[in-house]
């Protein structure tokens, strides 16, 4: 970021940022970050839905109020090139526009009861404390997915953003803040940490959190579901992606592509959704692959905020060292490097977009590298496409390329692909807030944003409720 | 059970039950007891849930026909009295008679996507293999609410039962492998074990297994699912429960008293649902309590197969064993039995309903003794018995007995119980097939039956299909 | 029909038919025709909907053990083919089971409300009774339909048959009775009349009738329509269709052949899902035309109960004037017969299934001629043949053949089929309970069968309960 | 209204309303009012419904923004005191809030098809043009319930306002057409009209607008739907209420007294959910009428824009002229006022809040008399009541006061109120948005605002979709 003047940074003021940051705001106060959640009184659940509803909207509106001084934000701390980083920004505005009309849609049922005289309903009541982990490739939206439906649904929030996204947390705090406190209502409704791993482990293990909404890798997924699993509590995760796209033969090439172009090096490959592995059909094997490598000579690589720029720097020091570990470790499976594969010499955390020609029996095809590498292989018929696409231990995002029906609905159904997001014509990355967003296997199988996801954040209770003066019994029992 | 003599026992052939019987149906046949799952292949999801509906329809069937002889081994078996006996096995009759429906209502969506030429669907598929664990005290009901649903999903199931019931589970899996041989289904479909944990254990290590429910102990539970996690597996768990009737100063005592009586002593107390913890306000308290000594003193223990009884035996030895160890510790801490505390001297695994007057903060409170001891404790206030209710791990069923709509429907509210059964005025088991049963926090937070548990039989995508040639990205990106 | 000898006539026994049959079930009793509903009390209600389910499956049990003799009658007395008649009482079984499982899901909802101490419900009662005007051409599976999810809504039902297939009405209803009468319900349930056009002006004129559902043409309908609204009542309506087929450039054209030839001459064209309309792109016209015309001439007519016959009578002499009167107004607006055209000779109501080519401007193309008639037109566009599919009054039933994704989804979307069937690949007719069934515009816009077609057999309450002891106003309003 | 001095109408420049105003808004112009719809094209359909969304949400932003000006209009120009009139406008502001999430949940379905390779879809389309006839004591509310959903449904809006309330139809027509022309949308998206029963005319025998969605009388409506019905149109109708409240003898009196104040008085008795008729339990008869009399004294009638003020005057003159013609009637009827019952003498279309102690078997209380003229009347019973609340033609709205579980279960269950609102210790006035607004029998059967009710503002298209190649039909059937 050293190279960015002064001038670049004034956008920081219009959001409430100075030169140095407090880094925790609890129970309504900024304090120096803590290791600890301490003080939290999930005491809004007597405001009815729909006030929470005027809430979430009100900081939806404070959002995009400041849109771009967001987006901007986003794409200087975090490395996404500026049409991501407002992309981003925009997506918390419009699940925050969407929970507006969900918070009178939280609907319980009136179930027929086999009794007289008896009622039974399905009643959904908020959990209390949700709290929310969230990564650093997406510092912001994955927070919006968890917060707004969350609040709705009557819970309070304590958020731990990426330790090396602090600003954005606190840019997005000082947001919700002033909406709480000119609305009168108590801090403790939404409380946030820029922290590490400690204060992770403190959320993972606190009895006063029954549900915890983890965003990262399969393995460190898997340890907090086992601690939160521990104290009975609940997990929504979304971890490790290892997302493929297959383009069949009659494939509209053009849009594939460009897809694919979009899906394997926007965001320098760190969205969970990146695709990662690409399988093509062996008639149009070559073409395809060629016309690949061509664009990928030209994606302009550089500073993310420049008109222009499709790939910007890899997120840390740690990331370009993962990267260029993983190359190792392709070529010494045989993977052959089609383009790319080497950092930039220029300084920054700047890498190659690259593409590799590999066996899909390589042990590494089967691991999430996080960065802008994508494995290509051929195929022969659908259904060896679906079991490669299939045969790794992650269940996030695919996508098909086709224009038979038939194929789609394949392809959508019981014996095709296994992920949670299952596409065709489009990309793997790029989801609508209004379905439901999340995958299967080592994905971890949690669903955030649209459909029913907001069921996640509360508690069902079955009802049956005896207003009359006699005791029948279900299935027709004589008891006594 | 010594006492029968083999006319009683008749009506085990009309189910198919010889002297000796063969304990494990694995694809299609039957073997002797086998350590490990080992050559399922769920080739049925090619079958369109409407048919899978049929089949189902047609196990619903052969169970009606034998409705009274598979009561009866319930009861004989299991040891609950007849009533009960048959009431389970309604129970599973029920459950097929709902999936039938249910075949054609396994509804995905078709959700408004924000980009033109583009559909986003929610699907949902099978997910393959299910395996259901079931415990003694239900030895067959729990295998219908599982098996019936994962069925009409296009599952299909592994089933182990207990091991102290295997005649159930061999007379269960008899009707269902005549209906599939009928229907020239393969056998794989239906599998089932008579065995101990080390199946269970191979069950939860099995990769091809994607979901495990199991119904038993919140301890072995646990481990259950530590171990599917660790594989990225789901589970779907049935745990402890530890539950409370409260009844108010307003409340009609007549309904209470009959209500607690049959959620405390119904099947020897060894429900999931049984009601271990009675809350009485203090200006009915001596009211109750005496009309409840006095009933229990009445009740009738004995043969269950024989009309009248309502109390029958514990299900083994051990249980009895339990059962004192637990009458010790109950008394030293402080527990004062009011009627009962002893196991009869007749023989058999009989023990006497029994009623302790307790503090709430005893330690033996806040655990689940699996038998017919009721523990009872005042309270001044309705805040005061919510969070009395609300104290224990375990959070299950839960009932209150008052007239008053205020004190209803803050019991079903934000602040009230935190169960998953949430009643008024009638008794904490019982409940129907056609919401979802299930409770929360150290019991598990599965749900089985009505409403929407289907969903967690099936794995749902997320698909977004582009059928226009241009590339529209969510959120208005703009990308290259 | 005459050619029938009394050996053929002996199933008749198997359903409870004589020689001289009394026409209508009233409260229970069987009476002489009479043209008044006098004694109908809606006393069924208090029976919890699962209770109805059960009722609903022994209908279902009852039918299905006579589906053969059933499905004969309705083929001798209707006139359609075996497999139709079997077909047309699979459908009643069909919804049956369907409405067990629904019995338990006529769910109800609980909304948030604004309001604090507030509960806003929205409930699903009965209505009370329920009129069933069914016509010829579907004897039985038209009162499936209504009177399966009418029963388990709890209303009574009050069956007006066609005036011409008095032996289905009395010989369903006799099932139906045995049922009631075993379950010791009153008859009151369901009362079925044989009769005409003065019971059903009795029915529509009922103060005592909150909903009819009229199945016939759109003249009738209007009146009948027309008629229940001044009384303030409500009408379920299914009549008249004018279905297309288009059938695009890159359509499997041997599945398009086969199809329209069931959807145009299945059931002597007497469905109201029937296919009378061919839009043909102009690329595959020729083909098209000449392998359907060779098929038509190869189609078997005759007696329906006799293998092998596709094609039986006509139902009434008057069927078949109508189609010769329809063949005249085609040959005097331009229509060329290219095969069919004529009545047999051989007596009985049978004629030729008949292929006219004609201009879509003709007048006789915008109405439905009740026989077997296909109409084809060219076209060149997908915009022209949709445009040309929507431009009849009518609205019920509409296919495409093509194997383009975009067609399909333009097809289904808001510029395609104005249609409340819209098909892809398939015929016109032949729709799976399922889903639900009927059309917009002239076909009157009821919906019956499954998704939520129960909702119209139901009254809805929007109930807000206060349980506090404030008394806050929606919208905030400060009042006094 | 002439005292109201030049000053006070400054706020009119706020939202764009000059000293003379152009009456009719078509195709995006002004025009000076026509007496025929011409020129409306459906073209947005196109628009992808999250993005009508957007809009939708843009006119709530701007609707906002004017709140209280808007609020003063309709205060001033209906005549309801201040409080309602800006009650009014934030329903419409809560409808435009709650419609943005509901743009992205106009779900269809996917419905397991029996057939293999076959899809079953319902997919909801837009209807193309809505016409909405609203009347003059909502005369904006109710544009607001039915524009904000036609429009993110995708509809086109055609809007006749009340004769007599032309500055709010023009008012918030210019705030609509500022965010359609910001929106570089044609202007044909929303239409709207101030004229009279010609223009109602006019759209009610439109064939372009398939639905009509009309408020008025029950008389009027009953015309608007014969005329609609005639072209196969469809309406959805708000009609005449005669709403009850019942007081049971356990009934909050405080609360009841204050909620029929508000029911009876409130809008100058002018709302279709004003309580008009009664019911008291003989025990608490006399006590709460004496209450009612004492407050109905100290109501402060007058300006509407006044603070303090609860009644304003009646909108016209004619309502007036039709209160002393209702107050003759009563009389001759056996009616004995018991408070009020005059027109005010100080100018202006002011009466007196009325009491009327009358037999429930008067023809008067069979009808809506649309002024604060409440009949009051003494039952033993809850079956008695509930018989009385069901005597009328009309069913909108009724409330029960008590403090019973059952009654209040038995009030909303299947022998309970017929009304399509059914409240417990709330007024029957003043719905909230989340739930469906709307009435049975006379009253029309339309359900407004929310739970489903937008579906009755798209079309419905059950489509089956085959994408193998083979052709299975439904049931079974083997044709051919």
């Amino acid at each position: 970021m050293g190279s960015d003047n002064h001038q670049n940074l004034e956008f920081l003021k219009e959001i409430g940022l100075g030169s140095s940051n407090i880094g925790s705001y609890i129970n309504g106060q900024w304090k120096a970050t803590g290791s600890s959640v301490t003080s939290v009184n999930p005491s809004n659940n007597q405001i009815p839905a729909p006030k929470r509803g005027e809430i979430v909207r009100q900081i939806g509106e404070a959002l995009r109020a400041k849109l771009d001084p967001l987006g901007r934000l986003v794409s200087l701390e975090m490395g996404k090139i500026l049409p991501e980083g407002i992309g981003e920004v925009q997506e918390i505005i419009d699940m925050c526009d969407y929970c507006v009309g969900l918070s009178r849609q939280l609907n319980g049922s009136i179930i027929p009861s086999e009794r007289p005289d008896h009622m039974m309903f399905e009643v959904w009541n908020p959990l209390g404390i949700v709290g929310v982990i969230s990564a650093f490739n997406f510092p912001c939206a994955v927070l919006g997915w968890n917060a707004c439906i969350a609040l709705v649904c009557g819970n309070c929030v304590v958020w731990k953003g990426a330790p090396t996204t602090p600003l954005i947390t606190i840019a997005v705090t000082k947001l919700v803040a002033e909406v709480l406190e000119r609305n009168k209502l108590p801090g403790a409704i939404f409380t946030s940490f820029c922290g590490g791993a400690d204060i992770g482990q403190a959320i993972a293990k606190d009895t006063r959190i029954p549900l915890v909404s983890f965003t990262g890798s399969s393995k460190v997924g898997l340890m907090v579901q086992q601690t939160v699993n521990e104290r009975f509590g609940k997990c929504l995760l979304e971890l490790s992606g290892n997302n493929a796209i297959i383009v069949m033969d009659d494939a509209d090439i053009k849009l594939a592509v460009r897809s694919i172009l979009f899906a394997a090096v926007g965001t320098t490959g760190q969205r969970c959704t990146t695709c990662r592995r690409l399988f093509l059909h062996e008639s149009i094997y070559t073409d395809v692959l060629d016309q690949l490598v061509e664009v990928y000579k030209q994606v302009k690589i550089g500073n993310p905020l420049e008109k222009g720029t499709l790939v910007g720097p890899l997120h840390t020091r740690t990331s370009v060292e993962n990267f260029q570990k993983g190359i190792s470790v392709i070529k010494s499976q045989g993977g052959k490097i089609l383009t790319g594969g080497s950092v930039l010499e220029s300084g920054g955390n700047f890498v190659q977009p690259t593409i590799v020609e590999i066996s899909p029996d390589a042990p590494v095809v089967k691991e999430e590298l996080f960065g802008p590498v994508l494995y290509v292989m051929k195929f022969q018929t659908l259904e060896e496409a679906i079991a490669l696409n299939n045969s790794v231990p992650q269940g996030l995002s695919s996508s098909i390329f086709t224009q038979r029906p038939g194929t789609i609905f394949k392809w959508i159904g019981p014996r095709g692909s296994d992920c949670g997001i299952v596409n065709a014509n489009i990309p793997t990355n790029g989801a609508e807030i209004g379905g439901a967003f999340g995958g299967e296997k080592a994905t971890g199988g949690g669903r955030e944003a649209g459909s029913d996801s907001w069921k996640q954040y509360m508690r069902r209770s079955t009802c049956t409720i005896n207003y009359g003066s006699e005791l029948p019994l279900a299935q027709g029992i004589n008891f006594g």
